[in-house]
């Protein structure tokens, strides 16, 4: 089975946003052992999606739309599949109290034009949109399979995962299987050197490496007629690359280095503060992102100000004036100042030149101290960071909880 | 004159990248005035490839395939195309010299697939690569103009913006300008009808209403000659959508939020300190995203625990045990807490259930409390939102912020 993916908006046509969900439809498409052929991106305008149907229903077996479901009078996607299919459209009351009760829990009103969305072919397959009011739909029609979806990515997403997703694997036959490795700490081209030979001789299953956000991602996919087969297939390479790259994979599939550390800290009972200056909040924003996190998570103090790391962490004045915010002597004092004015049993520091502002010559744009601090004692390290001030935010957050990561498993080892 | 992007190659439609090259080239057309219809995906695969020039060169004046220019086998654009327009590859000379140079510059020896790169017709004008060893091509054939760029952005873009755009400038005429309108607090379908007729009556400039990340876009376009004409034309829709939305417009085309309200306190000399719960440091994080955030905020308390509140804010224990973290009273104790602690002159705070856990009857998953505190008193409102975790956090930063500016507004307007 082979499908076409119609993107509909002006705003893709105009460049203002990538097409992203063409990528994440592709990618979800090949893990269900559906090959992609072709893209296809057209505006909001009828003759050229009525153009665009056509092609596709000539080549492909499954035609997915995505945008152009929106309230407004320029969202014409679904009436033009419609029209194209030559179907009616009908309230479909369930979406249209969905739609309402929507509205009442923000405790706004549903305007007029908002109920255009509850309307479907009695034909239709509906599909629930849990996180926005245009719900998507699935039309069997002439052998073909035309699946209609809205075009923000947080709406379409678990949309396509929780009801695109099984209703095609129920139609699919063999399907692809992966397990992906996630390496933090060593470079793609280092990775690749580890793994060479394996990489080389690969069949059944295959090895990618994947490089992006700092981090490799070694994706490891077999096809087979089902999961245990395919398990059977993935576990002894994923056993091989594991023994050669220890410690540097963090965590696999969809784990981020959050959930690991958080998980980490949860099973050992260890409770965690954090005092941050130029990441600004970043480690504590990515760490609440992970439900639960008040479990272990106490506080973070965002200290920017040398006033506020006095007052909230007690680091001492003197230290400030001789060695400066960003030294190896600050971060020290803010990791021990956060656990014990916190009464967490770990606590990390982090304190950089994020820049474009406030480097020195003996202070680059990029220099950044962490400091990690336990009843045992505290560990600081200096790093040095490349890229721009967002770089540099992303890059320390990341750097300490897979430090921390370590520092845990060291512990545990002792 | 309109133009077709056609996108070759298998790692696009697998999802390994999102095709960013065909958003470029849409913006860079758009600048052009040069309109856009379609844009196409295929891999590299030889009649496909031909079905996608053939469909594009019956509608489109100008097509545009990028990538598929490598040394390797699997790479076949420009041998395509060529075959397409009936035409031969012979050796372009110059570029075979730039490729042997770029070799010898590495100190490595050209390999003889990399030979294949200086293989053009004699009709085309060939597109220096000053980035890689892949030229591009432009060749004109039957009143359509055909483009042949190459696949990795460091190298199309540069490749596009010196040879290609000053070759399509020269003959094409008017360009197109826009200016964003960027709203927040009110729904797409609810802008829509404040300027409804606006956008029924729309012609030049258009009106295009963009939603997204929780705000609401305006994009006012002008096709013009100049810049000075295209303002001309600009000015008066955007004076009346401003009179119309009113203090709902927070920016223009790349302000983000953060930047706006950290202009405005720094304007006012105004230092601001936060005090964060189920944002858990977001606000404090897009804050900091802004370079030389230091000069106007102090510090941020993400004070997940209750002991947390009550050590570093001075929230009172009664008023957690009466009302809960999340109520009205804590939010303001909050604020005025870390406006008293850390000595700014506003004190924000933020409390809510971000769920998936923690919600109750009383309170759900999305209620959430904010408060404002400065010298003249402390401000209180109660938010619903919906979405999943990460969106509760992420809205109710924005929310805040959004406060914040409508808060500073209204006292410069006291």
């Amino acid at each position: 089975m082979n499908a076409e993916i119609i993107g509909i908006g002006s705003e893709l046509l105009l460049g203002q946003i990538a097409n992203t969900d063409a990528q994440f439809l592709s990618q979800q498409l090949s893990l269900l052992g559906i090959d992609v052929y072709w893209h296809t991106t057209v505006g909001d305008n009828r003759l050229r999606i009525l153009e665009a149907l056509h092609q596709a229903s000539r080549r492909s077996d499954i035609i997915i739309t995505t945008g152009g479901l929106g309230p407004t009078l320029d969202d014409i996607s679904k009436e033009t599949v419609t029209e194209f299919l030559k179907l009616d459209l009908i309230i479909h009351k369930p979406s249209l109290t969905r739609i309402e009760d929507y509205f009442r829990s923000l405790g706004r009103t549903m305007t007029e034009n908002n109920a255009k969305q509850a309307l479907f072919p009695r034909e239709a397959i509906v599909l629930q949109n849990d996180n926005g009011t245009a719900p998507g739909m699935i039309i069997e029609r002439d052998n073909k399979i035309y699946i209609v979806l809205p075009g923000p990515p947080a709406e379409l997403q678990p949309m396509f995962i929780n009801y695109v997703s099984p209703y095609l694997a129920g139609i699919s036959g063999d399907g692809i299987f992966s397990k992906v490795l996630r390496v933090f700490g060593i470079g793609e081209s280092a990775v690749e050197e580890l793994i060479k030979d394996l990489l080389l001789k690969q069949g059944n299953p295959t090895i990618a490496p994947l490089a992006g956000a700092g981090e490799v991602k070694l994706r490891i996919t077999a096809k087979a007629s089902t999961l245990q087969e395919a398990a059977s297939l993935i576990q002894p390479v994923q056993t091989e690359i594991e023994t050669r790259l220890g410690n540097a994979i963090y965590g696999y599939d969809e784990d981020s280095m959050e959930d690991v550390v958080l998980n980490m800290l949860r099973v050992k009972g260890l409770r965690l503060a954090l005092a941050e200056s130029c990441t600004g909040g970043r480690i504590s924003d990515l760490i609440t992102n992970v439900p639960g996190a008040s479990d272990v998570f106490l506080e973070s103090c965002t200290t920017y100000s040398n006033e506020a790391k006095i007052a909230r962490l007690g680091v001492s004045p003197g230290t400030l004036r001789k060695y400066g915010a960003v030294s190896i002597q600050t971060a020290r004092e803010m990791a021990e100042g956060i656990r014990k004015t916190s009464g967490a049993d770990i606590g990390c520091a982090v304190t950089g030149i994020a820049g474009p502002g406030g480097a020195t010559d003996q202070k680059p744009v990029g220099l950044v101290f962490m400091a990690i601090s336990d009843s045992k004692g505290t560990e600081v390290k200096e790093f040095r960071l490349g890229g721009d001030r967002l770089r540099i935010k992303q890059g320390s957050a990341m750097r300490l909880l897979n430090w921390l990561r370590l520092f845990l498993l060291e512990r545990a080892a002792e």
